[in-house]
């Protein structure tokens, strides 16, 4: 088993979060020890919240949670993909991806 | 135009890089402003590497360079998802994306 390096950010990694069906990058979020193992328990997605400073279960409040299909860890063991299956738009906004906001390139008109 | 948040993360934005064709989520890394803003002008993915404390043209010594398709901001502009099209591996091991090593989930056996 694969042991995580949570010093690096601070006792906190980064999780990126993907649509499993559509392959489209929902968000990202951090997790610190706790709601890491609260989301390989529950096959849930569980987040620490940097600006709330809580535990945080995606979609609690919302409905919209998201049911973890499989998680790979990055070489340096810093940052998980966890691919879901998720229940409704993963931002607060309404969207489906919280990438939402188009930024221009120099190259481009 | 989008002002990004490069306060909350002490400097630096995050960034997830995903293969524009495949849909692959390549890898993630961060950006502090000059990395941010050479991206956009070059049209090739710079980084702030964390670990080396330094300004890391991605590829500029492996020749794995990614070329920029397009960018967007996520809703709290704190990370922006940059969409590539590689010329090689993302991952300094060989890997096509940084994320290889599959993680159990307590409700698999």
């Amino acid at each position: 088993m694969t042991e995580l390096d949570f010093a690096k950010g601070n006792g906190l990694i980064t999780a990126v979060v993907q649509d499993a069906k559509t392959k489209q990058v929902l968000m990202v979020a951090y997790q610190n020890r706790e709601s890491w193992e609260k989301t390989l328990a529950t096959g849930e997605t569980w987040f620490w919240s940097r600006s709330r400073k809580e535990l945080w279960h995606k979609g609690a409040t919302s409905g919209n949670t998201q049911k973890v299909v499989n998680i790979t860890i990055d070489c340096d063991a810093d940052t998980v993909l966890i691919m879901v299956d998720p229940a409704g738009p993963a931002c607060h906004t309404g969207h489906t991806s919280c990438f939402f906001t188009p930024q221009k390139l120099a190259t481009q008109s």
